[in-house]
């Protein structure tokens, strides 16, 4: 297996698919651990003294590309980020010529995020050294650090999974958050996941078979626990049929009146950055039921612990 | 009060208007007293271990965000550039949004350029958390490190500030430096201020009080202690009626030949980045009267000073 | 003389012509040295502590530049990455001026690129410190640090010099590239050095008068121990009267079948990044003569060398 060695250890993070359950935990309490030991990242660490973390972002991104940073510098690492529009890739270097090269540097891992799906696990294929890939985002596929944030955020402020219903609403189809939020959140047990879309963003049923499919959001929302809301792409929007943003937020939009279905402690979550009055109501975003900003602060961690994982002292050595 | 909370403690540094004499003169101190500590800024400290400074730049700058990059590096602070073009900004994610996710993130100061006169402001007045706001240059406004190491230069090297006559010259308009200068060296007791712009691009009368305004260079420069050259933004010249920047050259542009009607000892500064032979000549620029580079090498230990106040130990916690 | 100062010591790395054997063959044994006193680059070291590294380039780069941002972090320093594009040059200021703006700020080494053949030497003449400037890249003139690089990858996997025939193909007449691999060959003491180009590529005779030139390549490498391959940059083709890749690949492109005509256990060396099916078949590229991989690993010591030699306490102070 690509991402378990034979030994059991975690070589890569793909996705969450292939981890067994009790590993996403060890994840999550891991989080926890390092936001103790960081004192809430205050105090900087050294576990990953030495090593080297890369930054390969074909993508633009705020908020993973600076938490992934964040969390390699708050752990000793060294750093480099790389700028994919100034490097030699102009020069028509391919990516493996330019992740071997990274390698022969004794770059430790590669945190990866593009555009076209499999990317990560192509590299991670292709490794000519024991380094590790990190998915940061690859296309629709996966998203394997948001999920676990996501699952850090809903155990730390939703209560005992086991009864939590959640629904996330959006695109779900071309989503690679949803998907890796469901099998974060089915390993820690939540009782019921709802995925709700527009007809023409809704997944194939037959991806889901764990989840119930929603096309109606009041129905959807009705009675959840915990309301997960995607970034709507705008150029989607067409695709969905929808003539407007206005209209988009009518039919899914999360409002302070629509909330008001769900149960009566319902906490909110996205992974940002929001379109407000698009997918979310700027008061519910910025409201007290809202967790978005708690998520970000979760990622931090939750990379912390991934990296501390694969590169550790303990993970890799002796 | 925005900048200084109640118990007294400086908590922004937005501009120099708000800043009580002694508090200015403190942090001129505590800069003298850095440049010793880090022996010229060769021994790194760890006063800001474990913290995290930021760097917000909309606007492009060589200078400023180096030295505000090698101030944080040299205080042990971990640092992030913040690349706008390549960030979630380009996804049209709203400003306060990006600085919320860093402060989720645990990012303890951020220094802000922007083209937007108040932008820093509008920042430090939304922040959630304990965060510093530096302002690193804001439209015309404010650009209050500038003004504080053209502060610290003219303390050390152009004797005592009570008997001195500074003359300002270029586009007073629009100039945060002139306005960031005008307070430090009032705070610094500057006996006579002198403020020089065509008369197009000179500011309303009422906005200086306490300067002597002149449209006639030769007639500002007359007995001058300090000359301060402004940068030419090339686009002003047109609203200045200006036909060619060897016309401003002749009438407001500093040569030795019009050096020579200041005092002999008379030193010259400049905010940089210089254009040559428009605003000053290369012989003066690069003459043993200019504090051009001094100017450079005390703007790294007072923005460590800035930096070390706002987020030091002494200032924050206990 | 510029590189050397009157007390012996190495004050810049500009090309390697001028540096004396002994001195070249120091520099090899000192990454050699650094390569155990950082387990292979493992463990970081405090040599640079409180230096600061300025990479000033001006043209892109991955592994270059990367791979001095990494021998500059693993030694302690602090390093300033240059984005030429977002910083002040776009406000016109001149090289110089950036230069001793970053000298005022204590930056004790500049890594420079440049598509102008001596910009680093013209950097170096005009510094008003004592910091060091490092040839990361000039126009058509040098590349020490690849030279330098390509000297330890050779003495470390090709066997004892003084015997070895070494072959160089490309274009010959515009690359930085060779010119420095000749000096550190011969410094070596390589048996014979070879060149081959096409003859519109080819170098004015005069040039280098040690080495022997070909325009044929299966006569080139008749017998050779070393062939170090040479990136095609697309625009030369057409100044070379070749129609194709295809075309030049059939006439100077190394493939399995050439290299046969190499001895036995001949290697081969590529500068990268490389151009698959151009100037080199990917199965020699990849294949178990290749030595492209160790170059660069080999790089990161020997600039971790040159930096330490040029800013290191046992070089600069005492």
């Amino acid at each position: 297996m690509l991402e378990i060695d034979a030994s059991g250890r975690l070589r890569h993070l793909i996705g969450l698919e292939h981890l067994p359950r009790e590993r996403i935990l060890a994840l999550l309490d891991r989080a926890d651990a390092l936001r103790a030991a960081s004192r809430d990242g205050t105090r900087p660490l050294d576990t990953l003294r030495g090593r080297t973390v890369v930054n390969l972002f074909f993508e633009p991104s705020t908020r993973t590309r600076t938490s992934f940073d964040l969390a390699a510098q708050r752990l000793g690492a060294h750093v480099v980020n790389f700028d994919i529009a100034s490097s030699s890739t102009v020069k028509g270097e391919s990516l493996l010529d330019t992740v071997h090269t990274l390698e022969a540097m004794r770059c430790d891992a590669f945190v990866v995020r593009h555009k076209e799906s499999g990317t990560p696990e192509y590299i991670a294929r292709h490794l000519r050294s024991n380094a590790a890939v990190l998915n940061a985002g690859d296309g629709n596929r996966a998203h394997p650090t948001q999920g676990l944030l996501d699952a850090l955020t809903l155990r730390r402020h939703a209560g005992d999974p086991a009864s939590l219903c959640v629904t996330i609403c959006g695109d779900i189809r071309h989503s690679r958050v949803a998907r890796s939020d469901v099998h974060a959140f089915a390993a820690l047990g939540v009782r019921e996941i709802r995925l709700c879309a527009p007809p023409e963003l809704a997944p194939a049923p037959s991806e889901f078979p764990q989840c119930r499919l929603f096309d109606d959001f009041d129905a959807a929302i009705a009675g959840a626990d915990v309301v997960v809301m995607l970034r709507l792409q705008k150029e989607r929007m067409q695709a969905a049929a929808i003539p407007s943003e206005a209209e988009y937020f009518a039919r899914y939009g999360l409002s302070a009146e629509r909330l008001r279905r769900a149960q009566p402690q319902c906490v909110v979550m996205h992974p940002g950055p929001i379109n407000r009055g698009v997918e979310i109501a700027s008061d519910v975003a910025d409201g007290e039921r809202s967790l978005i900003l708690e998520q970000v602060a979760n990622g931090v961690f939750v990379r912390m612990a991934v990296l501390a994982e694969l590169l550790g002292v303990d993970a890799r050595s002796a």
